[in-house]
């Protein structure tokens, strides 16, 4: 593009007395990549004005803009590094999702159309595509000179792609695959970059060879040649939107779309020239979750988006809470700052706090999609099965959480500055309506939280990985639900600091213990140890675990359909996978805390820690009470405890925000932060 | 306007076997304005189109269209209703408050450009002005040929209207008032209508003669001729908003700008031509908030309001679950219909409860307000003056929590409804974006408990209308608390039915029953009993109100600070106040099911009631095990009730939404609809 904004760089400014906090907790948040994140931030500054933009435009022309804006950012190199070098890729997937996480600092439908470029599209034809797609396709995708999309979601199927309805069929005589929409409301939908710019598309499709069903595959397809739909595709337009607007969502039907045999993304299934279906994974279900599997990094990228955006909008709130006095009457010899006040302090200080609990959290997922995804793309799909199954479990529970939490976190915010944050002027109009569908896209929550509800009660079994529900409900039937909870991971670290939890020893069978056991042992334990708040969450998550199990045994056990059985225990089931990442997101944090060195960071990150793990705690004691893990007065004194916490972290709130070292530009609150 | 939509007015489809139900639930909710309800509803119809205008428009031609929209509608007479007949008006307000929550199940731009002319600045001319300025003004501003605004915020006072620094001297030479924003960041900030459209404006400034401060007054006065700022006044615009952009919301500057003396809205206080300030009222305060008091049907719209976007969510959102399949390839014997899945029940089905419950705590506070308003305006002040508070405190607390459950409700259902919820073309963008301020214009939900609670610290002591916070603080700390708690309504209440709560007779001083001895008296009291019910949200509010103003009195008897132990008390200020107004939604709900004769009706709202109370119950049941009014086995059972009462509120969840009676049109959300 040719202007930018005259905006230079600027630092935060340097909070006064707290500079090492803020200088520390910076480093250690930008962990090993600071480098790709500061030149992502930096890069994004001159830029500042697409922000303005989103507001002022109309529809067509930002989506002109923010088009523009991710050829530009393509030119830095900073978007491709997750791709080949070979390919003008920088070869690094966990610098990728850290570069994404930092590009969530600007405007979102930037961010959004460079996920569904680099991401989505070019991380299809990476992950499913074979050399002659990579050497055809990856150079002119890093550029940004080919745009595409990622054609899986059809209308009325968002969580089931198993069943989606488009069809791609061989035709030996021509060698081509036709593709067709089954029916005229199964369109592709919501697919980001067709209304206007991708020329091409990688579209999911039932495979069919003479008359059998090999279940879906992607295909690389033209769908636009010189801005025009070419034959054989209609291409809508999903209209304007809550947020995103600078993104093109569009429909696509298929009328019988003749594509070369070679548009299929042939890694883990081929078709020959004469019409022969070849797959080395026998399992049409397995074949398929493998597929899916390799697509992993548009989840942990939306889930790292989320804490970035819940970053933006706790500097605004908490910055501007401490500058703004609430009632300029009142006795001038207060301190009645905005959050001085104990009730904002309880607004915003637990969610900074889960905030940076889940950015550790972010890092530990990063760093495992980076190992399980750099060695060589193996083929070989027993190697590492169980490495993969447990990062896709914790990329969905992160990525639920995550996007939630900024949910959340942003309404928050915005209610917290009033009027005035209610002004587009002031960031949280964008950020609210951008991130909205941040807990739909990528995986529905709930959807989300199933599967992981479904690796834990399987315990990620090899042969039980492409279950269904049912399935998944039939084979928990036939479970020793004792046995198998003891080869989880919870239950080993639960062996350990079983004797930290008040009412002792009592198994995750039901049995309970009596108030007055629980009140004298409770009094015995710290409330701020780090293994107390394990110990609680792994109770926790085995309990429910161990319970929805049995229900579901149960129900089979009495001869109830399947389906019935899973939607009668669904909300266990989902409380069990809420459960499981509680406790993953707080053993994160917790050893992210005791592998930092003395001093005034890691003192704060024990409070932030504390903070967390406590309010996590309050805000569930009512089951913790109910299961014999909390007498009353240990509940009273966990809320006592957030509130003293609430006061502890208010006096560095300040540093802990300039720690996310965001440029006032990309803040976009003059209105707010004067 | 010009064009109106062809669609006609259509009724929404008939529920097949519940006709008798939805028809006596329909004529249920209109009550006694069930005309003027229709009125308004099928008078939007036509216009519906202006929900697509929304999306479209650039938001310059936006606001014109919602303003000629605004000057059809004055039109129909329908928006005049709360002004006197001889202007034009319909001479009832608590009609004029049906009609207003009718208009919100239209565009909500419309709504708030029409509470804005009829309601805000309208309303101030009527209640704050003499005979004077009602025959200037009324005729026109019922009919919308005159548009004005009301001008009491100021950048940086959102919540503290008595510290406003636009100042308004007397000149005794001229015999005017010369209106001067003092700072230049203390303009009129926020203001709809300003930046466009009204000519005229309320504004609040502070009053002073000769030197002297008599308090915040209001003035109507000319801000804009011919389409262009007067002199002596300058405009800004506040621009783009996450929504309501069919709204103009502008600044003002007043440099020295000179009104004649009539210019003052002297129902309360006048300046004599000579400079002389005089007021029945005497206390400065007490006048400040007797004017403010006349104000508060403001508040009253915007609960009601609050609870139409509610309906029109809900009726989207289980309508789509009602009819869309999840997995289409799981069994086909198996119901699996989203809305059969307990999770889905859980997430929508305790909201419309709910929402049932607002609805009928709306109409006593509609018929309150009625009561209070509909004798001939008078002015003498002690009348009545106890209505006046509690129906001002039963107002803001309504209104905080039906606002409240309008920002949780339409982003469960946008969730509820996956990526189709995220596009334009379904409504809830809009709903979302325009509704989200709902929690903060009309006051901040928590500034408003705050005085919900200071209402009832104080007992609406007459002589303590005027006490701010730390007047509170201190009057507190010398309450003999006990001895104000006897004379609170709840304690009455809870005399009548103290013998329902598990634990007995133990008082709100602290003492708890133990586990064995709720657990035995649990056992006895039937869940569903609707008493049951009533005692324990009752307790709960004695007991945190007891609490709360025990731990003011010890903060003041410790010598500290009042402004300091306000603080540390707050949360708690606001939990009781919270507290006192789910008793109150509560208890009209009750009474309005006692009201109703035997029949589907009576059953359908039994079953709500219970769904809803338990749900309160449920989502505090920490609160109620910490003190003593839950056993961990009572606990888990009410959790088993409110999962059941779902399953028996999803047979009928249709018709229950269906007699909300919104017609498609409106609903706009064809895409999910189908």
């Amino acid at each position: 593009m040719a202007e930018a904004s005259d905006a230079t760089l600027t630092e935060p400014a340097p909070a006064g007395g707290h500079d090492d906090l803020v200088g520390g907790m910076r480093d250690l948040l930008d962990g090993s990549h600071a480098e790709v994140r500061r030149k992502v931030v930096d890069g994004l500054v001159p830029f500042a004005s697409v922000l303005e933009d989103a507001d002022t435009m109309t529809s067509a022309d930002f989506r002109e803009r923010v088009r523009d804006l991710l050829v530009e950012l393509a030119g830095s190199g900073l978007t491709g590094l997750g791709f080949p070098e070979e390919y003008g890729g920088g070869g690094h997937i966990g610098a990728s999702i850290a570069a994404f996480e930092s590009l969530a600092h600007g405007d979102l439908s930037v961010l959004v159309k460079a996920g569904v470029q680099f991401g989505l599209f070019g991380g299809a034809i990476l992950q499913l595509g074979t050399k002659r797609h990579h050497d055809a396709y990856l150079a002119d995708v890093v550029a940004a000179r080919t745009l595409g999309c990622f054609a899986m979601t059809e209308h009325g199927h968002g969580s089931n792609v198993a069943a989606l309805g488009t069809v791609a069929t061989y035709d030996a005589d021509t060698q081509e695959f036709v593709i067709t929409t089954a029916r005229e409301d199964a369109y592709k939908d919501y697919i980001g970059n067709a209304a206007r710019h991708a020329e091409l598309a990688v579209v999911f499709a039932q495979l069919e060879t003479a008359g059998e069903n090999h279940g879906v595959h992607a295909f690389v397809v033209r769908i636009r040649e010189g801005g025009e739909p070419v034959a054989g595709v209609r291409i809508g337009d999903d209209g304007p939107k809550m947020g995103l607007n600078g993104v093109d969502n569009g429909r696509l039907w298929f009328d019988g779309l003749r594509v070369p045999r070679e548009a299929l993304l042939n890694r883990f299934a081929d078709v020959s020239p004469d019409g022969v279906y070849g797959s080395p994974i026998e399992s049409k279900s397995r074949r398929f979750f493998t597929m899916l599997g390799t697509l992993v990094q548009g989840r942990v990228s939306v889930g790292g988006a989320a804490i970035t955006a819940s970053k933006v909008a706790l500097t605004i709130a908490i910055t501007y809470a401490g500058r703004r006095r609430q009632f300029e009457a009142s006795d001038p010899e207060t301190e009645d700052l905005l959050l001085d006040y104990g009730l904002h302090q309880r607004r915003l200080l637990p969610l900074l706090a889960r905030t940076y609990a889940l950015h550790f959290a972010q890092e530990v997922l990063r760093d495992d999609l980076h190992a399980v995804f750099s060695g060589a793309l193996s083929d070989d799909l027993d190697d590492d099965e169980i490495a993969r199954r447990t990062l896709e479990s914790r990329a969905a529970g992160t990525k639920a959480l995550a996007t939630w939490h900024a949910t959340h976190t942003i309404q928050e915010c915005r209610e917290a500055c009033g009027g005035a944050g209610y002004l587009a002027a002031n960031r949280f109009a964008a950020l609210k309506a951008d991130t909205d569908v941040f807990t739909t896209f990528e995986g529905d929550n709930h959807v989300l939280l199933q599967l992981v509800a479904k690796g834990l009660l399987t315990d990620y079994a090899g042969a039980f990985e492409d279950m269904n529900q049912l399935d998944m409900v039939r084979f928990v039937g036939g479970l020793a639900v004792d046995t198998v909870l003891e080869r989880t991971a919870v239950h080993k670290l639960l062996e350990r600091v079983r004797d930290l939890l008040p009412g002792g020893s009592s198994g995750p069978d039901g049995s309970e213990p009596v108030g007055d056991r629980v009140a004298s042992a409770s009094e015995r334990i710290e409330i701020r140890d780090a293994d107390y708040h394990l110990a609680m969450l792994s109770f926790r998550e085995e309990h429910i675990l161990g319970s929805a199990a049995r229900r579901l045994k149960a129900g089979v056990d009495k001869g109830g359909n399947p389906g019935e059985v899973f939607s009668s225990v669904q909300d266990h089931v989902i409380a069990a996978a809420r459960a499981h990442v509680e406790r993953l997101v707080l053993e994160a944090f917790a050893a992210k805390v005791e592998a930092t060195p003395d001093g005034p960071v890691r003192d704060a990150l024990t409070l932030l820690r504390d903070l967390h793990a406590l309010w996590v705690i309050e805000t569930d004691r009512a089951w913790f009470m109910e299961h014999g893990r909390l007498s009353s007065a240990r509940s009273k004194a966990i809320t006592t405890q957030v509130n003293a916490l609430c006061r502890e972290v208010r006096r560095i709130a300040q540093p802990l925000v300039d720690a996310f070292a965001i440029p006032r530009e990309l803040l976009r609150a003059d209105d707010l932060l004067g």
